[in-house]
């Protein structure tokens, strides 16, 4: 008798135990779903970062996630200004496939990302993932278009540029109210998913309060997955940072703003490891586009790249980016090219949910060069200009057939540049590789043949 | 009688004991005189290192010191020559105290630094170290101007430029030799102490060898006190690197060069900690002079930083400068001034020796910069040209009073920049400070007013 109450015993503790090991295996699997969060400046040059080259803008957080992640130094954006390239990371396409061809959403536009289009939060929610966009949209701020109506859960920001809705007072003389800012002169709106919460917004605490939300999405959302979307408005002018880095920075407000950014990234680690969680979150950091050169020492630098905001050349669409995954990561400098069309196909990896195959999709999944230290897939990026390609990289070869405000180079057109042993764009060398311009040329039609025409959305007024 | 034996037992422990401990402790003495190697390269840019922001060369090895030392951001040779750059150095006086005005010694020169300057080494000699000059000399290369009439006790190098003594076959198309070189063309001695042992020096094995002799001298010299300059030929065109390295670097041949200088570091850092010394030894890296930019891609990148080799703007003179000393300094990013004229001091005072004080020295001592983080003590920087000061930078402004090549901008002189906000100077701000001008001009006549005339050692044929 005793003995068969032993053996009972004994087949119920393994059984408790089976049932418990498979109960963890499967809770396991569900918390192997990662945490993404990418954080995506608006208008931040290639050359803003310390650990990009900046001598006096100081950058410790992000120098420390660079140190212990990967700093990827070939890693593109879509298009050159805010909205396209936001279009592009968001749908893991170039932006003209959704109706983006250049230039952006203005408060008067009557056009957004279109319902048609599958987003990255939007494929998360399918895996089980909590999604949130902090931060500026700027892919329609129509109530059909705005964030919680493309696949996220909650929404707090502004959603479009923060110089824009200028007052009246103002606009006779946009660029001095740009560079000598007050709150009330931009009288854009700060949101919480569709309700307009404060007017202008208080654009001197964004970061902060942007911060907040993000660290009180982890806090609410530890048991993940999750996915946050941080779209910070700045360094974007017109320039604003809370009292704590007023004067801060060696480099001026322009200085200031990117090491409050700094410290938001900061934040957001504290976060992460506070809930013990960032050893099961991907971090990204990376920019829309190029410093916006025209607002001189209040805009960013591209260090060594040619151009800024608004051009084809490296200096406009090529981000300091870095990826973190504490204790994840083949850690190191990544020079393949990588790109935001990239983070759609490597988070549905992630995700463990099929990327769209009804459509054109454009991305890489990086999953192996991030975990791994395997070579990018990725070998070629198209830089368009409206319909068109202004120019394409494949390689180490970036051919140019279309440059603006520069006759002089115009006349020399197509131009050809090795960006390995030139990334600063110096040296023309398409007289010595003609073959490479077909080649390029070749691509570049290839491109254009697989884009089906849509509405311009930026056009609908 | 038996306690009388104790007693004088015991006084002879005691005595042995005091004794020992005495010598123990001058023996620690001695070896608390920190080893010192300073690696020197020749016209690399502030932009030529990935901590420095380079996308496409890699320096692994460079990148860690930095990360374990500390990396100056505004870092300053004495000129943006190579000649006076050294002679700056190795005196702590800015060059033309000492004769060099500018431009460089050739193959037909008579001149060199002077025997009545006092060099780094002559200093430490008398703190009874041993002194080895390893590499480019470039201060003179008949025999009473040679690295061991200055001060060191061995001498292993090319004593100039890696580019003269061309042969009269390349003479009449030099840029074709420099860009498209072959050992031959260059009929440049390598020297062991006086002596020619090789000519033409067999440049491709150059950056090797420098390194072998460097790491001999580390073995042979372990017990220390010891004084390594390493000054590199590379990468000064001609470019030449070893066979390991040939087509390495996705820069091409100049990022071969680099990532063998960056494998030349390693192997230092490598013989300083297989012998025990790595706590004992400062490293320092840095470079004589900006990129020389007219041989393109084969000249380096000064970054963000305006302008090249032989300019007085930023990307001539300031230089990516890492400072190393396992587990000794405060660790991180300094943005203050430094400069090469700061070695002397910096050296006497950890070799306790004191600084000479029978003329004008331009150093400033950074040990308390590097060991605990305090503010460097520079707040001022002279570049001249000639006998004239060209530009002069007090605090966060540079002001330029001579600009060369271009005629628009000399028309606007005196230019000021504030190199915190705007280290490109792009930015001329002098309309809004005529105080600092007036500030500034001041201190440029004040010290031109320190300096006594001399030859000019470059003239003499």
């Amino acid at each position: 008798m005793t003995r068969k109450i032993y053996s009972i015993l004994f087949l119920s503790i393994l059984f408790t135990i089976i049932l418990c090991s498979c109960e963890n295996s499967s809770k396991d699997q569900e918390t192997n779903k990662p945490n993404i969060i990418v954080v995506f400046c608006d208008d931040m040059g290639y050359g803003d970062l310390s650990c990009f080259g900046h001598p006096t803008i100081k950058t410790p957080q992000l120098d420390r996630l660079a140190a212990e992640g990967q700093k990827w130094t070939s890693f593109y954006v879509t298009a050159p200004v805010c909205t396209p390239s936001r279009a592009g990371l968001i749908t893991g396409r170039y932006p003209v496939r959704s109706g983006f061809m250049g230039g952006v959403l203005h408060p008067i536009s009557k056009g957004g990302l279109p319902q048609s289009e599958i987003t990255i939060p939007e494929l998360l929610k399918d895996a089980g993932y909590s999604t949130a966009c902090i931060g500026k949209w700027h892919l329609g701020h129509l109530p059909q278009f705005l964030p919680t109506n493309h696949g996220f859960d909650y929404y707090y920001g502004i959603p479009y540029s923060n110089d824009m809705d200028k007052i009246d007072a103002v606009k006779d003389n946009p660029m001095e109210a740009n560079i000598n800012p007050e709150i009330r002169f931009f009288n854009v709106p700060l949101m919480r998913n569709t309700e307009i919460i404060e007017r202008p917004a208080q654009q001197t605490t964004i970061v902060k309060r942007y911060t907040e939300e993000t660290v009180q999405y982890i806090n609410d959302n530890k048991e993940g997955p999750f996915f946050i979307y941080l779209a910070h408005n700045m360094p974007h002018i017109p320039l604003f940072r809370s009292l704590d880095f007023e004067n801060k920075s060696e480099r001026g407000i322009y200085g200031d703003v990117i090491e409050e950014i700094d410290w938001s990234v900061g934040q957001i680690r504290k976060a992460l490891e506070d809930n013990g969680i960032a050893e099961n979150t991907l971090v990204i950091f990376t920019s829309d586009n190029g410093p916006w050169l025209r607002f001189d020492q209040q805009g960013g630098s591209a260090g060594l790249l040619r151009g800024g905001k608004g051009s084809t050349w490296e200096g406009g669409m090529r981000e300091p980016t870095i990826f973190w995954w504490k204790g994840k990561l083949k850690t190191g400098i990544v020079s393949d090219m990588g790109s935001t069309l990239d983070f759609l196909p490597t988070f549905c990896n992630l995700a463990d949910v099929p990327v769209p195959d009804d459509r054109h999709m454009d991305g890489f999944d990086l999953t192996k060069t991030l975990l791994y230290g395997e070579k990018s897939p990725r070998d070629i990026m198209i830089f368009s200009r409206g319909n068109d390609v202004a120019a394409i990289r494949k390689g180490d070869f970036k051919a140019h057939f279309i440059v603006r405000r520069d006759p002089e180079l115009q006349e020399q057109l197509p131009l050809l540049y090795h960006l390995g042993h030139d990334p600063s764009e110096k040296y023309n060398i398409a007289d010595q590789y003609p073959e490479i311009i077909d080649e390029l040329r070749l691509e570049a039609e290839k491109f254009k043949k697989t884009v089906i025409p849509v509405v311009d959305q930026v056009r609908l007024r």
